[in-house]
């Protein structure tokens, strides 16, 4: 029986403080006795103060800092701030940035605690998978509204030389905090923030694009946010529009759309991520920028299977209400084009100047990355997965 | 400035586990050093062998019972479980039932702890309201959706000698877990069903249905709930269908009616609430029919307060699109007040025999109860309350 809600168990113990001058919580936040490690990315923290607020708020508490977390957090890097925990005994980390900081932050909770090679830790062919026991308590300051895992327990790490991106997850690294202040958006460039509305974007049709089985909550609660992010982000992309409200709501959106809100009991697809990551991986292409591609051709290769939930999408989120179901699908999937190239990402490999060569290549890597059997219903083989990437060019 | 999201914390760390046979769970859920007291209302969970289920699933570990709370559970109730708690050093509790059960079992676990007089706890002129510091552990197992309680840290009891119905809230009252088996409503008699579908109603109401700040996912995701209650309440009230997931659905819509997704940032109301609270301390009216009665008038009579969400509300969740912005807001609640009744609730003071003579009364438990300034402006005098009373009768 494919069409009952199926049993869940829902989780999630993250708090969080958002709004306005919500930095200064920190003090509140983390424990007196703690010696804190602040974990961050290439700078734009410092450059833009946020930095240094946090190192006021932390008061008499001793800390460090592990600068230069990539974009696409590598394991190599992770492992040299697991080094500097161990060695300075640091028990409380703090991460400062976007999605890469803090999936890379709870790799490193998790290896400083880990019994035997971290990188065990891992599956899909890099580890051998074993469970998360204990990791040390983090807390995140965000400043970057996309990947939602300020409030989630995943997390994706880049293994450099064997040019793979594997997922993690484990409750053990579930946030003790996050903080989330509209406000520190406001220096992001365009491209950054049109990334974000299109991560969160495909967060949510990952869940919600898939076969129906009469989630009322769930289906309504991803019609919402993704009519909020249409709504929203034609504005957000304006990086000089700072109307707090148009912020916050897309700060919101982006956390709510990967935080376990949209998933209780509903099938999951998340085969435009794996096609996605092995572009990533290899052309270092930004990673909503790979799912601007392969959304829409696999939105159009898989029409017959999402069917129902292509019309649903349609009438609901894109209000088409003329015309044949199969013109209302193909009328939904050409708005998301639209969409995603409105928003300036490329919607096809051309816009970023590959070709047919990368086809084979591509499909090697799936293949050696053991993603053979893709999507909601496990049934997205090598070749489907090949007439995506084609669709795509 | 009215028109911000304003700054919220965000918490919630209770453990949902939803599905079919999860009863069964219970072994994992409770530590196996606990000693567990278990509390239910009038013995439906004896009649139906939920209580059997629960008794089985606890294994080895050293249990007892308390029974007999009653539906608007009272202090001088949940006092006696205390004492029998304190007595035999019972240090996990187990609510079955509906949120009676679980908002008795909240007090019961924070005045276990409570340093000095548990009244204490309680504001609104009945005791000094003093802060929470610590309650013993407790999960539920919930047989009633309405209230929200198996997911949220409040709790409403009844003083029967002062007739009045006070509620608080604590942190330190969030259920550890709850598990939330659907198929546990099937036993449920059409006015309990039609109660919960309600009561979950209002409750979105009381946090949608005020001015508008520009919150637009939190506006989403009401909107979204509402429009699923309006969809199944019909068939939900029908005892003899036991559609699975019509159940679910039901189950999992009055669970996130009140667990904080709706309320982040965004301004409530609550005097349906307030107002139906009095009418159930003295005539003894059950809770949801205290609300189908007030809600309609409410909004009639502060219709031009809350006109621009009115127009909203009836736009998104009821479809009107037709007629003046005037005709909209008048159809809306024309609906709401229709889509009571369909469910065979009271809509007036008339429905349940009580005519004029009551508004007095009521109005003076108002004062007393110190609620002269309502609402999500504050602004709901005693004047108003009074004119929404008799706009209910």
């Amino acid at each position: 029986m494919q069409n009952n809600i199926s049993n869940f168990t829902y989780f999630n113990p993250t708090k969080v403080v958002f709004g306005k001058n919500q930095i200064s919580a920190l003090d509140q936040l983390i424990p007196s006795n703690k010696k804190v490690l602040i974990t961050y990315g290439g700078g734009s923290v410092k450059k833009f103060g946020t930095l240094d607020k946090v190192k006021q708020s932390l008061g008499d508490r001793v800390y460090g800092e592990f600068g230069g977390i990539e974009a696409n957090p590598t394991f190599e890097t992770a492992m040299k701030a697991v080094e500097l925990v161990k060695k300075e005994g640091y028990d409380f980390l703090l991460a400062v940035g976007g999605g890469s900081v803090i999936d890379a932050t709870k790799f490193i909770v998790a290896a400083a605690e880990f019994e035997g090679n971290p990188i065990n830790i891992f599956g899909s062919g890099i580890g051998t998978s074993e469970p998360i026991k204990s990791a040390l308590p983090f807390g995140t300051i965000l400043t970057l509204p996309a990947t939602g895992s300020e409030m989630n327990a995943g997390s994706v790490i880049t293994f450099k030389e064997k040019q793979a991106k594997v997922s993690f997850g484990s409750e053990k690294v579930f946030p003790v905090f996050s903080i989330l202040e509209p406000e520190l958006t406001y220096t992001l460039p365009k491209r950054q923030l049109a990334n974000g509305v299109i991560d969160a974007f495909v967060h949510i049709m990952e869940q919600y694009l898939t076969f129906p089985v009469g989630a009322m909550v769930q289906d309504r609660f991803s019609e919402g946010l993704l009519q909020t992010l249409i709504e929203i982000g034609p504005d957000v992309i304006d990086e000089t529009n700072k109307d707090y409200n148009l912020r916050a709501n897309f700060m919101w959106t982006a956390t709510n759309a990967l935080n376990g809100t949209l998933s209780p009991g509903v099938p999951q697809d998340w085969a435009s991520h794996d096609l996605g990551h092995e572009i990533t991986a290899l052309y270092h292409i930004d990673h909503a920028r790979t799912l601007s591609i392969v959304l829409p051709a696999l939105l159009t290769i898989r029409k017959n299977e999402k069917h129902d939930k292509l019309l649903q999408y349609a009438e609901r989120v894109w209000q088409i209400a003329e015309g044949t179901d199969e013109e209302k699908v193909t009328g939904a999937i050409e708005k998301t084009k639209e969409f995603f190239a409105r928003l300036g990402a490329p919607t096809s490999f051309k816009d970023i100047d590959l070709g047919e060569e990368v086809i084979d290549i591509l499909v090697a890597q799936l293949e050696k990355h053991k993603k053979i059997a893709l999507s909601e219903r496990k049934d997205q083989t090598i070749e489907i997965s090949r007439k995506i990437y084609q669709a795509a060019l």
